[in-house]
C-alpha cells in the first residue's frame, strides 16, 4: 500500500501478461485499465474484482477501465482528464500494447501493417508517454510505502525478442518495437535525474493463455505466466533510486535463444 | 562499367553524402537520383555533369533526376514507372533519407515529429523498399563487370548512431532511425538467400559541407568527407556473395564514440 | 526461508555489493563467504553477525567464511570439499570478484594487468563455475520456499559498463569483464534447461563505501546502495521458472549513459 | 604500391582467410607472415611465391616468414626485431589467430581450454598488438600510396560470432574472442586520434578450405572464399581517415543469422 493511496495505470489490458500485471499492483494499488473497447475491459475487470486474491484485500482496489485508443493522442488526453478526476497520485504506468503480427514476406506485406506495426509500437509508446509522464513526474517525492520509503514513480514498456533483433518476414512487428525500445532508451536517460524510472521488459516467449493451449503441450513451464513476470515489473517499480534498471529479457527456461 | 550497362539510385539526393555517392557511382553506372523537388535536384544534377572527373568519362553517365516523395507509396511508385521506361537493369540502390533534428525535451516534441521521424526513417525505407526490390530482384545473375564477374544486386540504407543509441532529447529522430535498421536486418535475412545483398552504413559525424564549415573548424580532417564514405559503400556493393555485410559504422579518426 | 535450510555462495567478499549481498542472503540462507584471505573475512563476518536485523533472526544464519582463491582451481576444490561437509543443498551462488582497474595507456599497460583480468574475470568465472554449478544442479527440484513453491537454483556473476563497452585506457579490465559476460550467457543457455538459472548483473555505478566517501559528495542518492541492488539479485533468484532474466542493468538515478 | 615500399604483417598464417589476405597485400606490400612453425610457414610462402599473380609483379613482395608464438611476449619481441631489420615502415597488420573448437558441455571442458581459448583470443590479441603499435605508430603520416594519398596505418583482428554471442557448449572460443573484440575497441578509441585505424571483421561462416570440401557441399558459394573477404580487410585498409570503420561482419548469401 501507498501513502497516499496511489494509481497504476496498465495500457493494452487483455487477458494475458497485462491481466497478470494488474492483479500483482492491485494489491498495492488502485488501478486504471485502458483497452480499445468496454467489450474487452469489462469481463475482465468482473473477473479480477471477483478474484479471491483481489477480494480478501481490505480496503479493496479501485479498478476502473476507461476505453481508450493509446494510440490516439485524443483519445488518450479524454483517458488522462478522467485519471485526473480520480484525484490520486499516479506512480506506476505500464505500456503493454502489441500489434500481432504474422510473419510475410516483405514484398507480401501491406505498408498499413508497418504502418501499424508503428501505431503500436513507438508511436503508441510516444503517445502514452506524453500523456502519463506529466502525472508521473507530479508524484515525484510525494509517495510513500507504507515503510517510509519512497515510492519512485516508474514507466515500463513491454518489448519483445523483435525489439532487438528483425528475423526475415517480421519487419512491420520489428520496426515498431525497436522504434519503442528507442523510446525507452531515450526516455530512461531523460527522465531519470527527474526522479522517473523508465524501464522495458524483453518477452522471449509464448505466454500461457487460453489460445495458446496447445502450444507446448508436453513441456513443462515451458510458456511464460503473466503471474510470474509480473514479479519482475514489481521488482523494477519498487527498486532504490540508486539501483534502477532500464532493460531486463525474460524467457522460460527451456526457451532456446 | 557493369554489362549491360546498369543504374544506381540514390534517394534523398543532397549536397552531402548522396553527393558523394553519385559522383562515385557515376563512374561505373546510369543514375537516378531522388529528391522531393527539382529545386533540389537541378542544380546538384548540373554539378555533377560538369565535374571534370564526371565529364571525361567516355561514354559518359546518364542522370536522369524525378523529384520524388519517397515516403509516399504513390509518389514512389511513379518513379519507379519512369525508371522501368529507361529499359536498364538496377543493381545499387541506396535510401539516404533524414528528416533533420533538433534535440529537444520529450515533453516539448510535437507528437508530429516522432511521425515525421518515422516517416523518414523506417516508413520510407520501406516504401523505397518495396519500390525498389522487384527491380534488384530482377537483375541478380543478369548482370556482370568487364571482368566479368557477376554484379550483385545491392541495397544500403545510410544510419547514424542515432541508429542504435537513443540519447535524451533525441527520441524522435532515434526512433525513425532505430526502426531504419530494423528493417534494413530483417530484409538483409531475407534477401541475401535471393541474391540482393542488404547493408546498413551507420554514420557517426558531422558530414563535410558548406553549412557546417564553422564546425570543428581547427581539426584536420575532422568532418566526413562524402567522397571517402561513398568508397565504403562502393565496397560493400562489390563484395563477392561469399562475404557480404550487413552493417558497418564510420567516423572521423578523432571522433570520441 | 528455504525447505530444507540450503546455503547461499558469495564469492568475492568486500565491504561494498557482496557485503550487501551476505546481508539479504542471510534472511533466508546458510551462507559461505569466499574471499582471498581471512583478514577480510573476519571482520566483515563479525559485522554482519552483530548486525540487529541479523541477529533478530530465529534460527539465526550459519555464517562460514573460507578463505579461497576463486581463481585457482585447487582452492576452489577445498572450498567445495569443505562446503559438501556442511550437508547442505546449494541454491544460489554469486560471482563478485572483481580486479581493480586504472585507466592506463595501452603501451604502458602491463601484460600481467591483462593477464590479471581475465584471471578476475572470464577464467575465475569458469573456475567458480565449474565447481559450484554440480552443487546447483544437485538441488534441482530438491528445495522449496516455505511457501512451498520450488526453488531454482540461481548463478549470478556480476558485471559492469565495461562489460559491454571497451573505453580507451580500459582493454585489461574490460577484456576480462566481457569474457566474464560471455562465459555468463552460454551457461545461461547450456544450463536454464536442466534447472539452474544463470544471470548477470552489469553495475553501472560508483559503490557507497568507506573509500568513496568524497566521490559525487553533494549528490543525494548519487552511488549505488548495496543493499538497494541486492534486492534486484534476490529478485533474479526468485524469479518463477517461466520468467528467467539473464542480464539486468543497474545504475543510480542521477547517472549519465 | 606505397612510397616508401612498406610492409604489412600478417599473424596466424595458415591456408584460409590469411592466406587471402597476404596474396591480397602483396600486390602493394612486402610481407612479414608470422605462424607457430616453419613447417606452416614454408609451403605457403612457396606456394604464394609461386603464384602467377604475385609472380607477374615486377618489382615483386619480398615474403619473409618468421617462426612466431604471437601469443608469447619474448616470442613475439624477437619477431619485431626481425622485422625492424627489415628496415621498413610497417602500416598494416592483422592478427588472425584462433584456438580451434569444439562443442563440449561446460563441466567435461578442460579449464585448459579455457585458458587456450584467451591465450589466442584477447591475451594474444594483446601481445600482438603490443609489439606492433609502436611500428604503425611510427609510420604514422610517413607513407603514401602512388597517388600521393595518405597510407593510414591499420591494425584489423578477425573476429567471429562468437565474438559477440556464447552460445551453449562455446565458453572457451567465446570467452577469448570477446575479449578480443574488447581489445580491439578500445584500442580502436585510443589509437585513431594518434593515427592508427583498428578494426575488427567478424566473420560468420565456414571457410572454403581443403578440410572443409565435404561441408555445404550442393550450395553454390555457400562458403566464404578467403580472396573475396580479403577485399573487405584491404577496404578497411584503404578508408580515408574521415571515415574509419571500427566493425564489420561478414557472411555467405546463404547463411542464416
Amino acid at each position: 500500500m501507498t501513502t497516499p493511496r496511489a494509481l497504476a495505470i496498465v495500457a493494452g489490458l487483455g487477458p494475458g501478461i497485462s491481466y497478470g500485471l494488474a492483479h500483482k499492483f492491485a494489491q498495492a494499488y488502485d488501478l486504471v485499465l485502458l483497452a480499445r473497447s468496454a467489450s474487452t475491459l469489462d469481463p475482465l475487470i468482473s473477473k479480477l474484482e471477483s478474484d479471491p486474491a483481489i477480494k480478501s484485500l481490505k480496503p479493496g482496489p479501485k479498478i476502473v477501465g476507461i476505453p481508450t485508443d493509446v494510440t490516439s493522442v485524443e483519445s488518450m488526453s479524454a483517458a488522462v482528464a478522467k485519471i485526473r478526476e480520480l484525484g490520486k497520485p499516479v506512480t506506476l504506468a505500464v505500456y503493454n500494447v502489441s500489434s500481432g503480427f504474422n510473419r510475410s514476406p516483405f514484398l507480401e506485406t501491406d505498408i498499413k501493417d508497418i504502418e501499424n506495426g508503428f501505431r503500436s509500437g513507438g508511436y503508441g509508446g510516444a503517445v502514452f508517454s506524453k500523456a502519463v509522464l506529466p502525472l508521473l513526474l507530479n508524484a515525484v517525492g510525494k509517495v510513500t510505502w507504507e515503510s517510509g520509503e519512497r515510492v519512485n514513480p516508474t514507466l515500463i514498456y513491454t518489448g519483445a525478442t523483435a525489439s532487438y533483433k528483425a528475423n526475415p518476414g517480421m519487419s512491420a512487428f520489428a520496426m515498431g518495437k525497436w522504434s519503442l525500445r528507442a523510446l525507452s532508451q531515450s526516455l530512461a536517460r531523460e527522465f531519470a535525474p527527474q526522479g522517473v524510472h523508465v524501464a522495458t521488459v524483453n518477452i522471449d516467449a509464448i505466454v500461457e493463455l487460453e489460445r495458446t493451449k496447445g502450444m507446448l503441450a508436453g513441456v513443462e513451464d515451458g510458456k511464460l505466466k503473466p503471474a510470474e513476470v509480473a514479479e519482475t515489473y514489481w521488482g523494477l517499480h519498487t527498486q532504490g533510486r540508486t539501483s534502477w534498471t532500464w532493460e531486463v529479457d525474460v524467457r522460460p527456461w527451456v526457451e532456446k535463444w
